[in-house]
């Protein structure tokens, strides 16, 4: 291990979170909970440095640990704040070995904090980097499963006491089905942790820098709101994003449907966008933004609403009828949009057999990309 | 260990497995795909031994394996065989010991046969006992976890490769929960395996000679058939159970509540009940006879319901309008009457908060124990 990184501070956290809910595309929790205990940690003298990739050793062994609740709970149960840790203690002894450091497996909502407050409990490292670039709902959803890492052991842990390994799975999507179940069990707010990962292998797998960006996106909100700047306009130039559509929430449907809060929501155009409509097909996630009919962005890329007056991220929970919102997208990490990483995050994953996924460029405007998709 | 029992043969089988369904007081699963499996075994030269509890020595670790399913299932989903093994093998690993004998956690139903099996699989033996001394719908109901067993570490495994570890459970609930929920993830046909005991543990608080006792009924009824003798008359006078009615089944409901099959069957009386009614609440098994309003047998007492002429037992989703049936009690073994089983076994655990239970004497005739009830 030789570190390069920085060490997170104090002042740090609030635009992690900040950054975290961005990259949430929708979900991926709440990290304020979280954000609390990890402060009150490093008050208290706990350090955290943030590694990038490059310095783990190739034979040193990663963990990636995370909250893991009911697929429709968006904002869940207040944590113990060592669930995940008693998770990787079950995994690492399951596998027989030791971790070197800790990686999120998404970096989107709770789980950016999550492996953070982890490593300082642990006295660990945390990677710059994570498994999907953005959050998704389930567990296989992750560049880390795709590529192959065996899903087997993994462990869960609540704030009773509960430990339950999952020691031999025949493949992700069982680990799903049954960690999910348990965290059910456990009321919604468990501690997951997954096998430990060779280092060579995160650093192929792992999708890079995505804390570093979360925090420096959490900044420039922060900054822009502090100068009384446009936010929208601060986050495009910041993170390359394309503003698709500025719209009233005309409409906002939820149910659920197979563990998830399937809906969406319709917006009527303002200003530039005025006479057109949107859509935003969700679950759990922003998955499909249509514009005019038209797919404009498609999962695995990310869609963001943002409110157009703060900047502020919407998730999907928080749309309310009336709000005016800013919908940007930007492209998914390209491990994210391999053959084999779409057979497990692309559109027809999520129950969407007719759109086709058509990668975003961030360069092309969108009057263009609606011309293509045509 | 020292072996002072006997060796199962093949016709031992069909006799266990009727008796078995008979202690199953209603419930408990079928057990003839366990049986034909494990005549399979036999025919093969598999060998099993039936050992008395005292042959086990005080430091011998004694495994408890069986089925769990989906509560409300009754007959189960055909296993591939080796289930209970594997979940075995998972508990000996994260426990650290090796078991030098099998034995059932319930004798009633499929999971008399279930231990046997195993224990053909692995080469060990079984004892003669169970924790149960017939059959009840839970993980935490037997004597091993009422008298204090630790639940952690269990197991459980399917017929696809799927192992999970319980690897620390608050409590017994906790693991009756978790592992109920993974069975039925798992198709509702999946093998358990508790902690190893010490024999020291097993001879104090296991159910004895139960699996001989199920092996001898089933033989007293084919016995019976074969001599075209009074089936019923031969099973009252072999355990010492006392008829409490004879009548015509004019009713039977069934709902599924909490993940039981509650329900209630209404009989007519016959013959020397001409006149009288008599109801028996269900929770997959049979849980309380009332005779006429008046409660007669109360669990965990034992109620068994028998075809009339070929006294066939009747499990609780045979139940069938216009079955002539004879209901027999079994007073319970004393370990499941303790002020600490009843807690996990008695009518205020089924839900029956205003019914005490009032322990049955297999000696006393009915007329005078529904007067003590008065």
């Amino acid at each position: 291990m030789s570190p390069r990184g920085y060490r997170l501070g104090e002042s740090d956290l609030l635009p992690l979170s900040l950054g975290a809910a961005l990259f949430g595309t929708g979900g991926g929790g709440n990290p304020y909970i979280g954000m609390l205990r990890l402060r009150e940690l490093l008050r208290k003298g706990a350090e955290v440095e943030v590694l990038p990739l490059e310095a783990v050793g190739d034979d040193d062994y990663v963990g990636s640990v995370g909250g893991i609740g009911a697929p429709v709970v968006g904002i869940e149960k207040i944590k113990q704040g060592q669930e995940c840790l008693r998770a990787l203690r079950g995994v690492e002894e399951a596998a027989g070995v030791r971790v070197s450091a800790l990686i999120s497996a998404e970096i989107g909502g709770s789980n950016s904090i999550e492996p953070v407050l982890t490593a300082a409990y642990a006295g660990l490292p945390v990677l710059d980097g994570d498994g999907m670039g953005r959050a998704f709902p389930e567990v296989q959803m992750s560049t880390f499963f795709i590529y192959g890492h065996d899903p087997s052991p993994s462990a869960i842990a609540d704030d009773k006491g509960n430990v339950v390994v999952f020691k031999t799975v025949v493949d992700m999507y069982w680990l799903e089905r049954f960690a999910r179940h348990i965290a059910v069990d456990m009321g919604a707010g468990a501690g997951f942790a997954t096998t430990p990962m060779l280092g060579s292998y995160v650093k192929k797998v792992a999708v890079p820098g995505t804390l570093t960006q979360a925090l420096e996106v959490g900044r420039t909100i922060l900054d822009a709101r502090a100068k009384r700047q446009n936010v929208v306009e601060r986050i495009l130039e910041k993170t390359g994003a394309t503003l698709f559509f500025t719209g009233k929430v005309a409409d906002v449907r939820r149910e659920l449907r197979g563990g998830f809060a399937m809906g969406g929501a319709r917006l009527k155009g303002l200003g530039g966008h005025a006479g057109s409509e949107a859509r935003i097909a969700i679950q759990n996630e922003n998955l499909v933004l249509f514009v005019d009919g038209e797919p404009a962005v498609v999962v695995p890329d990310l869609i963001m609403n943002l409110e157009l007056e703060t900047g502020e991220p919407i998730t999907t929970e928080m749309l309310r009828y009336g709000q005016q919102l800013a919908v940007i997208g930007i492209p998914a990490h390209d491990l994210m949009k391999t053959p084999a990483a779409l057979k497990v995050v692309g559109p027809k994953a999520f129950g969407y057999p007719d759109i086709e996924f058509v990668p975003l460029q961030s360069s092309i405007p969108p009057s263009r990309r609606r011309a293509r998709h045509a």
